[in-house]
Protein backbone atom coordinates (compact mmCIF):
# COMPACT_ATOMS: atom_id res chain seq x y z
CA UNK A 1 0.00 0.00 0.00
CA UNK A 2 1.00 3.53 -0.84
CA UNK A 3 1.70 5.67 2.03
CA UNK A 4 0.20 8.98 1.06
CA UNK A 5 2.21 11.94 3.32
CA UNK A 6 1.84 9.98 5.81
CA UNK A 7 -2.38 9.98 5.36
CA UNK A 8 -2.85 6.25 6.06
CA UNK A 9 -0.19 3.54 7.54
CA UNK A 10 -0.61 0.16 7.12
CA UNK A 11 -1.75 0.19 10.85
CA UNK A 12 -4.36 2.31 9.84
CA UNK A 13 -6.14 -0.28 7.79
CA UNK A 14 -8.45 0.31 4.63
CA UNK A 15 -10.56 3.62 3.88
CA UNK A 16 -13.52 1.19 3.48
CA UNK A 17 -15.31 -2.11 4.15
CA UNK A 18 -17.68 -4.35 2.92
CA UNK A 19 -20.29 -5.94 5.37
CA UNK A 20 -23.02 -8.65 3.96
CA UNK A 21 -21.45 -8.58 0.76
CA UNK A 22 -22.87 -11.85 -0.36
CA UNK A 23 -26.51 -10.08 0.16
CA UNK A 24 -29.04 -11.35 -1.51
CA UNK A 25 -31.16 -8.80 -2.01
CA UNK A 26 -31.42 -5.11 -4.93
CA UNK A 27 -30.63 -3.04 -1.71
CA UNK A 28 -27.04 -2.10 -1.92
CA UNK A 29 -26.24 0.39 1.75
CA UNK A 30 -23.79 3.27 1.71
CA UNK A 31 -22.61 4.93 4.82
CA UNK A 32 -20.23 7.79 4.33
CA UNK A 33 -20.27 8.85 7.70
CA UNK A 34 -20.01 5.15 9.47
CA UNK A 35 -16.54 6.04 11.72
CA UNK A 36 -15.25 8.99 13.66
CA UNK A 37 -11.95 7.40 13.81
CA UNK A 38 -8.92 9.48 12.51
CA UNK A 39 -5.76 7.98 10.87
CA UNK A 40 -2.87 7.63 13.49
CA UNK A 41 -0.92 10.44 12.15
CA UNK A 42 -3.61 12.47 12.39
CA UNK A 43 -3.71 12.51 16.68
CA UNK A 44 -7.38 13.45 16.40
CA UNK A 45 -7.10 16.79 14.52
CA UNK A 46 -6.02 18.14 18.48
CA UNK A 47 -9.85 17.96 18.69
CA UNK A 48 -11.53 17.52 21.77
CA UNK A 49 -13.66 14.37 22.85
CA UNK A 50 -16.47 16.51 22.72
CA UNK A 51 -16.18 17.89 18.89
CA UNK A 52 -15.03 13.89 18.18
CA UNK A 53 -17.97 12.29 19.50
CA UNK A 54 -20.46 14.73 17.82
CA UNK A 55 -22.16 15.04 14.22
CA UNK A 56 -19.23 17.21 13.16
CA UNK A 57 -17.13 14.04 13.00
CA UNK A 58 -19.62 11.30 11.84
CA UNK A 59 -23.05 10.32 12.15
CA UNK A 60 -23.40 9.39 15.13
CA UNK A 61 -25.72 5.56 15.15
CA UNK A 62 -25.93 5.23 11.16
CA UNK A 63 -23.32 2.37 11.33
CA UNK A 64 -25.03 0.13 13.57
CA UNK A 65 -28.80 1.59 11.86
CA UNK A 66 -27.18 0.95 8.24
CA UNK A 67 -25.68 -2.73 9.55
CA UNK A 68 -29.05 -3.62 11.18
CA UNK A 69 -30.87 -2.79 7.52
CA UNK A 70 -28.52 -4.59 5.54
CA UNK A 71 -29.62 -8.12 7.91
CA UNK A 72 -32.95 -7.39 7.60
CA UNK A 73 -32.82 -6.17 4.31
CA UNK A 74 -29.96 -8.94 3.19
CA UNK A 75 -28.42 -5.92 1.28
CA UNK A 76 -24.31 -5.29 1.07
CA UNK A 77 -23.27 -2.45 3.41
CA UNK A 78 -20.54 -0.34 1.87
CA UNK A 79 -19.10 2.22 4.48
CA UNK A 80 -15.95 4.38 5.31
CA UNK A 81 -13.59 3.70 8.05
CA UNK A 82 -12.76 7.29 8.74
CA UNK A 83 -14.05 10.92 9.69
CA UNK A 84 -15.37 12.83 7.66
CA UNK A 85 -13.52 15.76 8.78
CA UNK A 86 -10.57 13.97 7.25
CA UNK A 87 -12.05 13.66 4.17
CA UNK A 88 -16.38 14.04 3.64
CA UNK A 89 -16.54 11.13 1.31
CA UNK A 90 -20.24 12.78 0.21
CA UNK A 91 -18.76 15.70 -1.22
CA UNK A 92 -16.09 16.09 -4.50
CA UNK A 93 -13.39 17.13 -4.07
CA UNK A 94 -14.28 20.97 -5.42
CA UNK A 95 -16.25 21.44 -2.08
CA UNK A 96 -15.79 23.08 0.55
CA UNK A 97 -17.25 20.98 2.65
CA UNK A 98 -14.67 17.39 2.05
CA UNK A 99 -12.24 19.02 3.78
CA UNK A 100 -14.19 21.45 6.07
CA UNK A 101 -12.16 24.44 8.10
CA UNK A 102 -15.61 24.91 10.16
CA UNK A 103 -18.41 22.01 10.91
CA UNK A 104 -21.36 24.35 12.53
CA UNK A 105 -19.86 25.94 15.48
CA UNK A 106 -16.69 23.52 15.58
CA UNK A 107 -13.36 24.97 14.22
CA UNK A 108 -11.48 22.41 12.65
CA UNK A 109 -7.68 24.06 12.48
CA UNK A 110 -6.18 21.20 11.03
CA UNK A 111 -8.28 21.81 7.90
CA UNK A 112 -7.58 25.66 8.11
CA UNK A 113 -4.95 26.26 4.89
CA UNK A 114 -4.48 22.92 3.87
CA UNK A 115 -1.57 22.42 1.05
CA UNK A 116 -2.53 21.47 -2.48
CA UNK A 117 -0.06 17.77 -1.71
CA UNK A 118 -2.48 17.42 1.85
CA UNK A 119 -5.41 17.74 -0.12
CA UNK A 120 -4.69 15.31 -3.07
CA UNK A 121 -3.19 12.60 -0.39
CA UNK A 122 -6.73 12.60 1.31
CA UNK A 123 -8.75 12.77 -1.61
CA UNK A 124 -6.67 9.99 -2.94
CA UNK A 125 -6.73 7.34 0.06
CA UNK A 126 -9.89 8.29 1.16
CA UNK A 127 -12.31 9.45 -1.44
CA UNK A 128 -11.10 7.88 -4.59
CA UNK A 129 -10.94 4.06 -2.98
CA UNK A 130 -14.62 4.31 -1.23
CA UNK A 131 -16.45 5.42 -4.64
CA UNK A 132 -13.97 3.16 -6.55
CA UNK A 133 -15.16 0.52 -4.48
CA UNK A 134 -18.82 1.08 -4.65
CA UNK A 135 -18.69 1.59 -8.27
CA UNK A 136 -16.85 -1.67 -8.87
CA UNK A 137 -19.32 -3.83 -7.07
CA UNK A 138 -22.01 -1.88 -8.45
CA UNK A 139 -20.38 -2.97 -11.87
CA UNK A 140 -19.80 -6.36 -11.09
CA UNK A 141 -23.93 -6.33 -10.01
CA UNK A 142 -24.54 -5.16 -13.50
CA UNK A 143 -22.55 -8.13 -15.41
CA UNK A 144 -24.20 -10.44 -13.22
CA UNK A 145 -27.67 -8.93 -14.46
CA UNK A 146 -28.50 -7.92 -10.84
CA UNK A 147 -30.87 -4.70 -10.44
CA UNK A 148 -29.49 -2.34 -7.30
CA UNK A 149 -31.50 -0.05 -5.11
CA UNK A 150 -28.90 2.39 -3.80
CA UNK A 151 -30.03 3.57 -0.19
CA UNK A 152 -27.32 6.17 1.60
CA UNK A 153 -27.96 6.24 5.28
CA UNK A 154 -27.42 9.48 7.11
CA UNK A 155 -27.83 10.44 10.98
CA UNK A 156 -28.34 14.48 11.67
CA UNK A 157 -27.97 16.21 14.93
CA UNK A 158 -31.20 17.12 16.62
CA UNK A 159 -30.40 20.88 17.70
CA UNK A 160 -28.40 22.53 14.60
CA UNK A 161 -26.62 26.10 15.26
CA UNK A 162 -28.66 25.79 18.79
CA UNK A 163 -32.16 25.61 17.10
CA UNK A 164 -34.16 22.67 17.90
CA UNK A 165 -35.15 20.42 14.90
CA UNK A 166 -38.54 18.73 14.95
CA UNK A 167 -38.06 16.57 11.53
CA UNK A 168 -37.41 12.85 13.08
CA UNK A 169 -36.63 10.86 9.41
CA UNK A 170 -35.72 12.59 6.20
CA UNK A 171 -36.53 10.96 3.25
CA UNK A 172 -34.12 12.82 0.77
CA UNK A 173 -33.59 12.39 -2.95
CA UNK A 174 -31.85 13.69 -5.86
CA UNK A 175 -33.15 14.40 -9.55
CA UNK A 176 -34.77 11.15 -9.19
CA UNK A 177 -37.69 10.80 -7.05
CA UNK A 178 -39.29 7.49 -7.58
CA UNK A 179 -38.08 5.64 -5.05
CA UNK A 180 -38.57 8.43 -2.13
CA UNK A 181 -42.08 9.32 -3.30
CA UNK A 182 -43.07 5.25 -2.84
CA UNK A 183 -41.55 5.78 0.63
CA UNK A 184 -43.84 9.11 1.30
CA UNK A 185 -46.95 7.79 -0.06
CA UNK A 186 -48.29 5.78 2.13
CA UNK A 187 -46.35 6.56 5.12
CA UNK A 188 -50.18 5.40 7.14
CA UNK A 189 -49.81 6.24 10.90
CA UNK A 190 -46.51 6.11 11.66
CA UNK A 191 -44.40 6.34 15.10
CA UNK A 192 -42.21 9.03 13.38
CA UNK A 193 -42.32 12.79 11.48
CA UNK A 194 -41.19 11.85 8.50
CA UNK A 195 -40.77 14.84 5.88
CA UNK A 196 -39.10 14.88 2.28
CA UNK A 197 -35.92 16.41 1.85
CA UNK A 198 -35.58 17.90 5.03
CA UNK A 199 -33.86 18.83 7.43
CA UNK A 200 -31.90 19.49 4.10
CA UNK A 201 -31.75 18.72 0.55
CA UNK A 202 -30.32 18.09 -2.27
CA UNK A 203 -29.36 21.59 -3.09
CA UNK A 204 -27.41 21.50 0.18
CA UNK A 205 -25.16 19.35 -1.54
CA UNK A 206 -26.33 16.42 0.49
CA UNK A 207 -26.79 13.83 -2.64
CA UNK A 208 -23.51 13.38 -4.26
CA UNK A 209 -22.66 9.65 -3.62
CA UNK A 210 -26.42 9.27 -5.37
CA UNK A 211 -25.41 11.36 -8.12
CA UNK A 212 -21.98 9.25 -8.66
CA UNK A 213 -23.57 5.90 -8.47
CA UNK A 214 -27.32 6.05 -8.65
CA UNK A 215 -28.39 8.76 -11.38
CA UNK A 216 -26.19 7.77 -14.43
CA UNK A 217 -27.11 4.22 -14.42
CA UNK A 218 -30.77 4.64 -13.67
CA UNK A 219 -30.78 3.04 -10.41
CA UNK A 220 -33.54 3.49 -7.68
CA UNK A 221 -31.80 5.21 -4.97
CA UNK A 222 -32.81 7.34 -1.92
CA UNK A 223 -30.97 9.30 0.79
CA UNK A 224 -32.36 8.25 4.78
CA UNK A 225 -31.59 11.08 7.57
CA UNK A 226 -32.03 9.78 10.77
CA UNK A 227 -32.11 12.73 13.80
CA UNK A 228 -29.28 10.85 15.95
CA UNK A 229 -31.33 11.34 19.47
CA UNK A 230 -33.04 8.19 18.24
CA UNK A 231 -30.90 5.84 17.23
CA UNK A 232 -28.90 6.31 20.97
CA UNK A 233 -29.07 2.64 21.50
CA UNK A 234 -29.74 -0.79 20.25
CA UNK A 235 -33.67 -0.05 21.15
CA UNK A 236 -33.58 3.21 18.93
CA UNK A 237 -31.80 1.67 16.40
CA UNK A 238 -34.09 -1.33 16.22
CA UNK A 239 -37.48 0.79 16.17
CA UNK A 240 -35.87 3.30 13.57
CA UNK A 241 -34.76 0.18 11.61
CA UNK A 242 -38.40 -1.77 11.63
CA UNK A 243 -40.09 1.30 10.70
CA UNK A 244 -37.60 1.67 7.45
CA UNK A 245 -37.22 -1.90 6.34
CA UNK A 246 -41.06 -1.38 6.38
CA UNK A 247 -41.53 1.70 4.57
CA UNK A 248 -38.71 0.33 2.00
CA UNK A 249 -40.26 -3.23 1.47
CA UNK A 250 -43.82 -1.43 0.82
CA UNK A 251 -41.69 1.32 -1.55
CA UNK A 252 -39.82 -1.30 -3.55
CA UNK A 253 -42.93 -3.79 -3.75
CA UNK A 254 -45.57 -1.27 -4.89
CA UNK A 255 -42.19 -0.01 -7.37
CA UNK A 256 -42.11 -3.49 -8.47
CA UNK A 257 -45.58 -3.83 -9.55
CA UNK A 258 -45.48 -0.87 -11.40
CA UNK A 259 -48.10 1.22 -9.52
CA UNK A 260 -45.07 3.70 -8.76
CA UNK A 261 -46.22 6.72 -6.17
CA UNK A 262 -49.95 5.02 -6.68
CA UNK B 1 -8.84 -2.88 -14.72
CA UNK B 2 -11.88 -1.17 -13.15
CA UNK B 3 -14.13 0.14 -16.17
CA UNK B 4 -15.13 4.03 -15.23
CA UNK B 5 -18.23 5.18 -17.02
CA UNK B 6 -16.78 3.74 -20.21
CA UNK B 7 -13.57 6.35 -19.77
CA UNK B 8 -10.69 3.75 -20.18
CA UNK B 9 -11.31 0.09 -21.28
CA UNK B 10 -8.39 -2.26 -22.11
CA UNK B 11 -8.09 -0.92 -25.45
CA UNK B 12 -6.33 1.91 -24.43
CA UNK B 13 -3.70 1.13 -22.32
CA UNK B 14 -2.39 2.60 -18.98
CA UNK B 15 -3.08 6.45 -18.09
CA UNK B 16 0.51 7.05 -17.32
CA UNK B 17 3.88 5.71 -18.59
CA UNK B 18 7.77 6.09 -17.05
CA UNK B 19 10.64 5.96 -19.66
CA UNK B 20 14.20 5.32 -18.64
CA UNK B 21 12.87 3.88 -15.19
CA UNK B 22 16.74 2.46 -13.98
CA UNK B 23 17.90 6.52 -15.00
CA UNK B 24 20.39 6.64 -12.59
CA UNK B 25 20.69 10.86 -11.99
CA UNK B 26 18.74 12.73 -9.28
CA UNK B 27 16.55 14.11 -12.32
CA UNK B 28 13.12 13.21 -12.36
CA UNK B 29 11.49 14.84 -15.75
CA UNK B 30 7.19 15.11 -15.46
CA UNK B 31 5.89 15.68 -19.11
CA UNK B 32 1.70 16.35 -18.01
CA UNK B 33 0.80 17.61 -21.23
CA UNK B 34 3.03 14.63 -23.56
CA UNK B 35 -0.38 13.35 -25.43
CA UNK B 36 -3.29 14.30 -27.58
CA UNK B 37 -4.61 11.09 -27.26
CA UNK B 38 -8.26 10.19 -26.70
CA UNK B 39 -9.90 7.80 -24.61
CA UNK B 40 -11.34 5.28 -27.63
CA UNK B 41 -15.05 5.79 -25.53
CA UNK B 42 -14.64 9.80 -26.00
CA UNK B 43 -14.69 9.73 -30.10
CA UNK B 44 -11.67 12.77 -29.79
CA UNK B 45 -15.12 14.69 -28.25
CA UNK B 46 -15.51 15.49 -31.89
CA UNK B 47 -13.20 17.95 -32.18
CA UNK B 48 -11.35 18.86 -35.54
CA UNK B 49 -7.93 17.47 -36.44
CA UNK B 50 -6.90 21.66 -36.04
CA UNK B 51 -7.77 21.51 -32.27
CA UNK B 52 -6.62 18.30 -30.93
CA UNK B 53 -3.11 19.06 -33.19
CA UNK B 54 -3.48 22.34 -31.15
CA UNK B 55 -1.50 23.57 -27.87
CA UNK B 56 -5.20 23.28 -26.46
CA UNK B 57 -5.17 19.18 -26.81
CA UNK B 58 -1.66 18.62 -25.67
CA UNK B 59 1.63 20.73 -25.51
CA UNK B 60 3.37 19.84 -29.43
CA UNK B 61 6.59 19.04 -28.93
CA UNK B 62 7.10 18.21 -25.09
CA UNK B 63 7.28 14.39 -25.20
CA UNK B 64 9.82 14.86 -27.67
CA UNK B 65 11.59 17.22 -25.35
CA UNK B 66 11.30 15.25 -22.57
CA UNK B 67 12.96 11.78 -23.60
CA UNK B 68 15.75 13.42 -25.14
CA UNK B 69 16.64 15.34 -22.09
CA UNK B 70 15.95 12.01 -20.09
CA UNK B 71 18.71 10.36 -22.02
CA UNK B 72 20.75 12.60 -22.26
CA UNK B 73 20.65 13.56 -18.75
CA UNK B 74 20.13 9.98 -16.89
CA UNK B 75 16.71 10.88 -15.93
CA UNK B 76 13.35 8.67 -15.31
CA UNK B 77 10.81 10.43 -17.13
CA UNK B 78 6.91 10.27 -15.96
CA UNK B 79 4.20 10.95 -18.61
CA UNK B 80 0.59 11.44 -19.62
CA UNK B 81 -1.17 9.04 -22.01
CA UNK B 82 -4.22 11.49 -22.51
CA UNK B 83 -5.13 14.91 -23.28
CA UNK B 84 -5.43 17.69 -21.45
CA UNK B 85 -8.95 17.83 -22.38
CA UNK B 86 -10.31 14.81 -21.00
CA UNK B 87 -8.13 15.56 -17.67
CA UNK B 88 -5.24 18.18 -16.84
CA UNK B 89 -3.04 16.61 -14.83
CA UNK B 90 -1.61 19.38 -14.08
CA UNK B 91 -4.26 21.12 -12.03
CA UNK B 92 -6.67 20.13 -9.34
CA UNK B 93 -10.30 18.56 -9.48
CA UNK B 94 -11.12 22.47 -8.25
CA UNK B 95 -9.32 24.00 -10.92
CA UNK B 96 -12.41 25.14 -13.70
CA UNK B 97 -9.02 23.95 -15.42
CA UNK B 98 -8.97 20.40 -14.67
CA UNK B 99 -11.84 19.92 -17.75
CA UNK B 100 -11.73 23.34 -18.96
CA UNK B 101 -15.11 24.34 -20.81
CA UNK B 102 -13.17 26.91 -23.24
CA UNK B 103 -9.26 26.26 -24.16
CA UNK B 104 -7.96 29.75 -25.48
CA UNK B 105 -10.54 30.33 -28.38
CA UNK B 106 -11.19 26.64 -29.04
CA UNK B 107 -14.82 25.85 -27.13
CA UNK B 108 -14.80 22.11 -25.80
CA UNK B 109 -18.27 21.25 -25.74
CA UNK B 110 -17.96 17.87 -24.35
CA UNK B 111 -16.91 19.86 -21.08
CA UNK B 112 -19.52 21.53 -20.94
CA UNK B 113 -22.21 20.71 -18.05
CA UNK B 114 -20.31 17.62 -17.03
CA UNK B 115 -22.06 16.01 -14.37
CA UNK B 116 -20.46 15.00 -11.19
CA UNK B 117 -20.07 11.21 -12.19
CA UNK B 118 -18.43 12.00 -15.54
CA UNK B 119 -15.85 14.69 -13.65
CA UNK B 120 -15.33 11.79 -11.40
CA UNK B 121 -14.83 8.96 -13.53
CA UNK B 122 -11.88 11.33 -15.59
CA UNK B 123 -10.51 12.41 -12.25
CA UNK B 124 -9.92 9.28 -10.52
CA UNK B 125 -8.93 7.19 -14.27
CA UNK B 126 -6.33 10.21 -15.59
CA UNK B 127 -5.35 12.32 -12.98
CA UNK B 128 -5.03 9.90 -9.30
CA UNK B 129 -2.80 7.01 -11.15
CA UNK B 130 -0.80 9.44 -12.74
CA UNK B 131 0.32 11.57 -9.48
CA UNK B 132 0.23 8.10 -7.59
CA UNK B 133 3.10 6.83 -10.09
CA UNK B 134 5.11 9.84 -9.14
CA UNK B 135 4.50 9.95 -5.31
CA UNK B 136 5.46 6.15 -5.84
CA UNK B 137 8.56 6.94 -7.45
CA UNK B 138 9.77 9.31 -5.04
CA UNK B 139 9.27 7.78 -1.89
CA UNK B 140 10.82 4.41 -3.46
CA UNK B 141 13.82 7.25 -4.15
CA UNK B 142 13.27 8.50 -1.03
CA UNK B 143 13.54 4.94 0.63
CA UNK B 144 17.19 4.09 -1.56
CA UNK B 145 18.46 7.49 0.29
CA UNK B 146 18.58 8.64 -3.70
CA UNK B 147 17.99 12.89 -4.32
CA UNK B 148 15.28 14.07 -6.38
CA UNK B 149 15.39 16.79 -8.42
CA UNK B 150 11.57 17.28 -10.06
CA UNK B 151 11.85 19.01 -13.60
CA UNK B 152 8.14 19.61 -15.25
CA UNK B 153 8.71 19.97 -19.24
CA UNK B 154 6.48 21.89 -21.43
CA UNK B 155 5.64 23.83 -24.63
CA UNK B 156 3.41 26.55 -24.93
CA UNK B 157 2.18 28.48 -28.31
CA UNK B 158 3.86 31.21 -30.00
CA UNK B 159 0.51 33.15 -30.91
CA UNK B 160 -2.25 33.26 -27.93
CA UNK B 161 -5.36 35.29 -28.19
CA UNK B 162 -4.23 36.15 -31.43
CA UNK B 163 -0.77 38.16 -29.63
CA UNK B 164 2.75 36.52 -30.86
CA UNK B 165 5.07 35.65 -28.07
CA UNK B 166 8.75 37.05 -28.19
CA UNK B 167 10.04 34.58 -25.05
CA UNK B 168 11.78 31.65 -26.29
CA UNK B 169 12.14 29.68 -23.06
CA UNK B 170 10.26 30.10 -19.77
CA UNK B 171 12.04 29.03 -16.27
CA UNK B 172 9.16 28.69 -13.79
CA UNK B 173 8.95 28.30 -10.12
CA UNK B 174 6.88 28.10 -7.47
CA UNK B 175 7.50 29.44 -3.86
CA UNK B 176 10.70 27.14 -4.30
CA UNK B 177 12.97 29.35 -6.78
CA UNK B 178 16.41 27.81 -6.10
CA UNK B 179 17.20 25.97 -9.20
CA UNK B 180 15.17 28.06 -11.49
CA UNK B 181 17.63 30.84 -9.33
CA UNK B 182 20.81 28.78 -10.91
CA UNK B 183 19.70 27.90 -14.00
CA UNK B 184 18.94 31.84 -14.88
CA UNK B 185 22.15 32.70 -13.18
CA UNK B 186 24.87 32.51 -15.33
CA UNK B 187 22.85 32.45 -18.92
CA UNK B 188 25.84 34.25 -20.86
CA UNK B 189 25.21 34.32 -24.87
CA UNK B 190 22.14 31.59 -25.60
CA UNK B 191 20.24 31.18 -28.35
CA UNK B 192 17.14 32.07 -27.02
CA UNK B 193 15.10 34.51 -25.31
CA UNK B 194 14.86 33.21 -21.59
CA UNK B 195 12.73 35.06 -19.12
CA UNK B 196 11.44 33.86 -15.41
CA UNK B 197 7.98 32.89 -15.13
CA UNK B 198 7.06 33.98 -18.77
CA UNK B 199 5.03 33.70 -20.20
CA UNK B 200 2.96 32.62 -17.38
CA UNK B 201 3.92 32.02 -13.49
CA UNK B 202 2.57 30.36 -10.53
CA UNK B 203 -0.03 32.52 -10.07
CA UNK B 204 -1.80 31.15 -13.08
CA UNK B 205 -1.78 27.90 -11.14
CA UNK B 206 1.10 26.09 -13.75
CA UNK B 207 2.75 24.64 -10.71
CA UNK B 208 0.74 22.10 -9.80
CA UNK B 209 2.77 19.00 -10.00
CA UNK B 210 5.72 21.36 -8.08
CA UNK B 211 3.32 21.55 -5.63
CA UNK B 212 2.08 17.85 -4.86
CA UNK B 213 5.63 16.20 -5.52
CA UNK B 214 8.44 18.81 -5.19
CA UNK B 215 7.33 21.77 -2.51
CA UNK B 216 7.05 19.52 0.33
CA UNK B 217 9.34 17.46 0.38
CA UNK B 218 11.56 20.29 -0.57
CA UNK B 219 13.17 18.97 -3.92
CA UNK B 220 14.46 21.25 -6.04
CA UNK B 221 12.19 21.76 -8.95
CA UNK B 222 11.68 23.86 -12.05
CA UNK B 223 9.13 24.02 -14.74
CA UNK B 224 10.77 24.56 -18.28
CA UNK B 225 8.60 25.88 -20.90
CA UNK B 226 9.59 26.41 -24.49
CA UNK B 227 7.87 27.95 -27.03
CA UNK B 228 6.80 24.80 -29.63
CA UNK B 229 7.14 26.31 -33.23
CA UNK B 230 11.01 25.98 -31.93
CA UNK B 231 10.63 22.03 -31.06
CA UNK B 232 8.90 21.32 -34.10
CA UNK B 233 11.03 18.63 -35.66
CA UNK B 234 14.30 16.74 -34.26
CA UNK B 235 16.83 19.70 -35.35
CA UNK B 236 14.31 22.12 -33.02
CA UNK B 237 14.35 19.41 -30.05
CA UNK B 238 17.85 18.52 -30.40
CA UNK B 239 19.22 22.28 -30.02
CA UNK B 240 16.85 23.12 -26.87
CA UNK B 241 18.03 20.50 -25.16
CA UNK B 242 21.60 21.42 -25.55
CA UNK B 243 20.35 24.62 -24.18
CA UNK B 244 18.94 23.07 -21.75
CA UNK B 245 21.04 20.21 -20.79
CA UNK B 246 23.65 22.92 -20.25
CA UNK B 247 21.45 25.34 -18.31
CA UNK B 248 20.33 21.99 -15.86
CA UNK B 249 23.89 20.43 -15.79
CA UNK B 250 25.32 24.18 -14.78
CA UNK B 251 23.21 24.74 -12.06
CA UNK B 252 22.88 21.11 -10.67
CA UNK B 253 27.13 21.40 -10.06
CA UNK B 254 26.37 25.25 -8.87
CA UNK B 255 23.67 23.94 -6.49
CA UNK B 256 26.04 20.84 -5.21
CA UNK B 257 28.95 22.98 -4.71
CA UNK B 258 27.06 25.40 -2.17
CA UNK B 259 27.04 28.60 -4.12
CA UNK B 260 23.91 29.21 -4.39
CA UNK B 261 23.05 31.57 -7.25
CA UNK B 262 26.21 32.45 -7.22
Amino acid sequence: MLVRSGILTAADGEAVSVHNEAGASDVVLVCEHASNRFPAAARDFGLSPEVRESHAAWDPGALALAKLLSSRLDGVLIHANFSRLVYDCNRPPDSPAAMPEKSEIYEIAANVGLIPAERYARMAALYVPFHDRISSILAARAEQGRRTVLVTMHTFTPVYFGKPRAVEIGILHDADCRLADAMLAHLGEQAYRIERNAPYGPEDGVTHTLQLHALPGGHLNVMIEVRNDLVRDEQGVGAAADCLERMMSNALATLSRGDGAG
